[in-house]
């Protein structure tokens, strides 16, 4: 008997968006493994909380830098390639020995999460299920009240890493636009929105659902502030039309 | 005192997949808001199932026509707009006499939700409260074993009713895809991802995470069968670069 890999969205960051699922399959795992940066207690099982069994044992991944470097730099594939290669190991290891593991995942494990590159890993090798959790972006828009797409708006989900020139090009086709990793890339991204005409409809979010929330209109948040923090992205809403 | 409105995320179908917070919040609620099409049992409403409070008064709200009209047609705009001012009559009533009422939205309220219609007209008179869901679209990406976006990759949520040219020009342009709306528009959207060279990487889903779930390589669905059902989506995935 092979145990089953659940790979468990954690939601946008408030413990109680978790799905009933999630917490019903946390609460089960005697194996509970979570990413966590360097020095920190790990932003997945912070939401997990005490639903995490007591008894269960637990596996931290610590990702093998604090600073990101550029994912173009070969050093930076190659640390992360061994890191992923360990983390699997490690997972295969209880689960061809009959033991069911919990992977918990921040937000939505398919839509930016570093669980699938374990999941690559192991899915040919062990039964799994991926239980699907509240996107960060789904959380932040309706912190902000902020009603999102409407009727045949276009969506996109954008990089703030994309180039100026760029951006404002891709923004100006859609409707709505989400768009993360804004860090460093803040004073661009403004410029852009602003070339495609969108900057008085944009609304900055950051810790969206968690302690230290702050929602404001993109225009009045200072362009050369310091980097904006992990937990951020702008939100730019669709056509809203009457009805 | 006024009533609290909450408008509660019920997720992609699976019960399970609704969040701690929307089971917690529709339990206490004395008066429990949905829509409906004419003659069925409304999808959101049955998702909540035995989680409603049996003593909570129940407010049906069905949409005027059973059959979709352009949306560019003037009735439909008369009939809707007719149509959510009742509603939103209806719930305000509740809200005045300072009953708390949920209305129960499929997937994520805000994310082409109906409910964002009446949260338009009672945001500014009532306290209220938005508690995001699982999207139908990370339910069916989750159910098909789908890593979806990854790393910066542009995801783009467009609706079938595109033109073809236009579909397959913004299908181009994009890394991961969602495609929603298929209905009647089997045909030509399949013609759009060939045309953009994406027809392999392409996945059709109907009914995810719900009984009757269906998950197919879209190149083995057959063009010309019937119309395809209101919960199908097809989807494209991002690129997976080896880590």
């Amino acid at each position: 008997m092979r145990g089953r890999l659940s790979i468990v969205g954690m939601g946008p960051g408030d413990p109680e968006l978790l799905t009933v699922k999630a917490a019903r399959v946390i609460g089960d795992s005697p194996c509970v493994a979570f990413f966590a940066k360097r020095g920190r207690p790990g932003h997945a099982r912070g939401i997990a909380g005490e639903r995490v069994n007591p008894e269960a044992e637990l596996l931290r991944f610590e990702y093998p830098f604090t600073t990101e470097l550029s994912v173009a730099d070969p050093r930076y594939l190659a640390d992360i390639e061994t890191f992923y290669e360990r983390c699997a190991g490690l997972l295969a290891e209880r689960l061809a020995s009959g033991v069911d593991v919990s992977l918990l995942c921040e937000g939505d494990p398919f839509f930016y999460g570093s669980a699938m590159y374990l999941f690559d890993r192991l899915r040919h090798e062990f039964p799994h299920q991926i239980i699907p959790g509240v996107t960060g972006m789904s959380g932040c828009w309706s912190a902000a009240d902020l009603p999102f797409t409407h009727g045949d708006d276009v969506l996109q989900v954008l990089p703030g890493t994309l180039d100026r020139q760029l951006l404002a090009a891709r923004l100006a086709l859609g409707d709505a636009a989400v768009i993360m990793k804004v860090g460093g890339n803040f004073p661009k991204i403004r410029d852009a929105l602003e070339a495609a005409g969108m900057l008085e409809r944009a609304v900055y979010v950051e810790y969206g659902t968690m302690p230290g929330e702050r929602i404001r209109p993109l225009s009045e948040i200072d362009p050369l502030a310091p980097d904006a923090p992990y937990f951020s992205m702008i939100l730019v809403p669709g056509r809203q039309r009457p009805r």
